[in-house]
């Protein structure tokens, strides 16, 4: 279970929010009609964020590897595939209903805000239980509540000119489905071999009852998913697991520890495999290849671990379950979950949909039903909020957003030291030059102090400003976000020297001082 | 209207979605359960080809202006934002229903069946004498129709734990309104001045009665739009019109030619300008951007024209209407549109909302509501579609799919002349240095003409060989896609020539020939 302190959350969290809102990063959706509960727009800034953690994923696990085709499927779909898939029987929340004024509410958050724990996975049971023993009552009237039942999380909408039972589709509450419904068309017209990965990014909706904490629960997000698919014989050739992977050092915590009230420990994956604390090989090494994706892209690994699902959280698809999750200031949260689906969702598809969903293994000339072994899954938009509080600093009574360069809306910003005798144009003339291969900004409003704070706090690494030197010797001065160090270089040097400083081939204290 | 045959488009289009689905392009939604009428899947290189055709329009009109920002907002949207823009009271299609048979049907459509030519913008008196006079019956058993009425195009779905009238909300039929109703906090978070443009990518959703012609008129689709706000008294004072861009020609097709039976007349922007064809100079600016981002991605510009809207054409907001239509083999079609959307979005929203979403003027120091001058908008899927019909050729019996090569899922593939003798091994690490740079594919399989052939078929541009001249001096062939050429080059040389060939920065042709 998460051991998250819930108000400590709401705080922090709504602290996020605003800061968010007021640099164009995050908005509420439809805000001039007073909002919608669960739904946020994504401003100016938090686009380019969003599409800059979008594409890194996409550049490192669908492009740049050879295993793993992508695909970008619909968001509203058939029924029959959220029926074979169990969510129209299962994909349920607790409710409850105030007898008196008649509100609903998520019966789960109502035991979490009486005892200031999260508590998820809890049975039906355990919640009528809890609302009697801590005598929960409406938290709008105070009126006595209904015993929990169970809520479809799917939205449902009609497809067609007619409105009944035969016309009702869902909108998507995950994207994995699609990887399963579209298994026999990638199989038939490209040449994939197993083992192989089908990878997707795109919305997916889910009806939450009461959506709260701003990016953590929202009614429409988005995710990145792979389904990683295995021979099913195959369950621990995992090919990819060089020394350098296996010397990797993660916080780890099992079922068996939390069980025992252990906090997590630091090891590498050798010995978790070696202490059979990790059951699979391939769950290892897209578990490293996950957590490495953060670390990479500027996460202090000091705030990763990894746990592992006790039996009672598991999915009823998944045999073994991983998270990976954040220490965020209220707590360890998920962030990232690789569950092992074995071959469950095919063979469900393959029963509902009557086609043959098999693989020809060449080898043994014999057909299998592929194992998913893992299916490395996040929301788009919870990676967002890591990357957002993980590099938010408060420095002499300032924001300073310490995002990876690769991910900040901005690369360089260029300023005139001061916008006469020539400088502003000098200035252009760079912004101009950089813009072409670099995002960048020109500024030349308010002193040169207030313009790097503006850029400090929406995270922009290095900025760049023309003075009256640069007229004489075509040198600039490049400032760096964290160390706020400077250094001079000359103009025609800054594109490799950008590209460098982004590309992680080169530290700025690295660069020659004047 | 559009001059389009029916029937020939069916035949056409047909082969291109099975061509598409063949190679991964395109696939029919939840095809295991029958598909899914108006919803398309896209495959593992269509995914790739849609993302390039996304990102080269975002790089274009986001990151590299300066003045215009982007956003991504809900799909899911507040009931009032719909009812503000007028969709759910006219976002409506004319609807017949079988009075034998009670099939449904869209009545248009039956007309354009029975008569054979496109009949955009009919009333629903018209489509009634139309009914009667070509005695039109049920296409499925022959019955009686009723008389047409009409239907909403909206998804709606309920938000929330109850489902009655209060919790209905919509799917976005248009991205377009979630620029307005952002608009107030674009403003205060940013530091945007007319004038200036919001833009978006992403999803929107049509409950077509009878989708059909494959990605033509889908259910569920995504589009890419622009809001060009000015200031309501400049609508002239257009910054960005220089010489080259008035000498720009184009094929131009007014109303009041389409209304004396011409047809259209290639002229320059100046001239169309000159003559009061086209009546704003933003108006000009914006079809000509649009126009030239298809031309610059390799779009034949003689198979482009723009054409004004007739005035019974005009959406309810539009004081004026552009199409960018491109010819299909089946006749012209619209690709694009930019209507002049006047001051109507945002006063309706001000109206509904009672929020206050003027832009303080600091020169004349007073509020004044913004002017959508220009909104350039069209389908990304309509967009691919036109990318592959373009780029479609058969040659010699088979396929050579000329994509430009910033679109082409794959810039380049490796091949081994033969796999013995250390050239796979060769060839493989060729291809792991060019891959990170370039989307790249690796294959052994089969001879080197097929091989070829493969990669023509999805539009691979070049193709590298490696074979045992390459291991004696370093050197390996380069062929091109279209003119079938090859040249020898150097394997160190290979990244910066891929690179100026694919940027356009040089030709094939100027390969040194060996």
């Amino acid at each position: 279970m998460a051991e998250v302190d819930e108000k400590e959350m709401k705080t922090f969290i709504q602290k996020i929010a605003t800061f968010c809102k007021r640099k164009g990063f995050v908005y509420p959706s439809c805000e001039i009609y007073g909002g919608f509960a669960g739904f946020y727009d994504y401003g100016p800034l938090g686009v380019e964020l969003k599409k800059n953690i979008k594409d890194e994923w996409w550049n490192r696990f669908v492009r740049q590897r050879d295993d793993v085709v992508g695909i970008d499927a619909c968001t509203i779909n058939h029924p029959m595939v959220w029926k074979a898939s169990g969510h129209v029987d299962s994909f349920v929340d607790p409710l409850v209903e105030c007898k008196k004024c008649h509100t609903r509410h998520r019966a789960d958050h109502l035991i979490e805000d009486a005892v200031g724990i999260a508590v998820d996975g809890i049975t039906i049971e355990q919640i009528n239980e809890m609302i009697k023993k801590h005598n929960i009552k409406c938290p709008k009237c105070g009126g006595e509540l209904t015993p929990a039942r169970t809520f479809n999380l799917m939205f449902k909408t009609f497809v067609g000119p007619t409105e009944d039972e035969s016309s009702i589709a869902y909108l998507r509450p995950e994207t994995a489905q699609l990887m399963f419904t579209n298994f026999k068309l990638i199989m038939e017209t490209t040449r994939v071999k197993l083992p192989f990965g089908i990878a997707q990014m795109g919305r997916a909706y889910r009806n939450e009852i009461s959506p709260r904490n701003f990016l953590f629960r929202m009614r429409e997000f988005e995710q990145m998913e792979i389904e990683y698919f295995i021979h099913p014989d195959k369950v621990n050739d995992c090919p990819y697991l060089t020394d350098e992977i296996l010397d990797f050092e993660m916080n780890v915590l099992s079922a068996e520890m939390q069980e025992k009230g252990e906090s997590h420990k630091k090891m590498t994956i050798c010995e978790a495999l070696d202490k059979n604390i990790i059951k699979t090989r391939w769950h290892a090494y897209w578990l490293y290849e996950m957590y490495k994706w953060f670390v990479d892209l500027g996460v202090n690994p000091e705030k990763l671990r990894i746990r592992q699902h006790l039996p009672e959280e598991r999915s009823h698809y998944a045999l073994d379950t991983w998270d990976i999750e954040y220490k965020f200031p209220f707590g360890w949260k998920e962030i990232h979950g690789i569950a092992n689906r074995t071959t469950y969702d095919l063979q469900q598809h393959m029963k509902f949909s009557g086609k043959d969903l098999t693989y020809f293994d060449e080898e043994t000339k014999k057909k299998v039903v592929p194992y998913v072994v893992a299916e490395p899954s996040q929301g788009v938009d919870r990676a967002f909020l890591v990357f957002i509080i993980d590099a938010y600093h408060e420095e002499d009574g300032r924001v300073v957003l310490k995002l990876h360069p690769k991910l900040a809306p901005y690369k360089v910003a260029v300023f005139p030291l001061v916008s006469k005798d020539g400088l502003s144009e000098k200035a252009r003339d760079v912004y101009e030059m950089l813009k072409k291969k670099f995002a960048a900004f020109y500024d030349e409003k308010g002193s040169i102090g207030r313009r790097y704070a503006r850029q400090d706090e929406i995270g922009t690494p290095y900025c760049v400003t023309i003075d009256y030197d640069t007229l004489e010797d075509g040198t600039v001065t490049i400032r760096d976000r964290d160390s706020r160090e400077q250094v001079r270089v000359k103009i025609d040097e800054l594109p490799s020297i950008l590209e460098k400083l982004i590309e992680g081939e080169m530290r700025f204290g690295e660069l020659k001082k004047p």
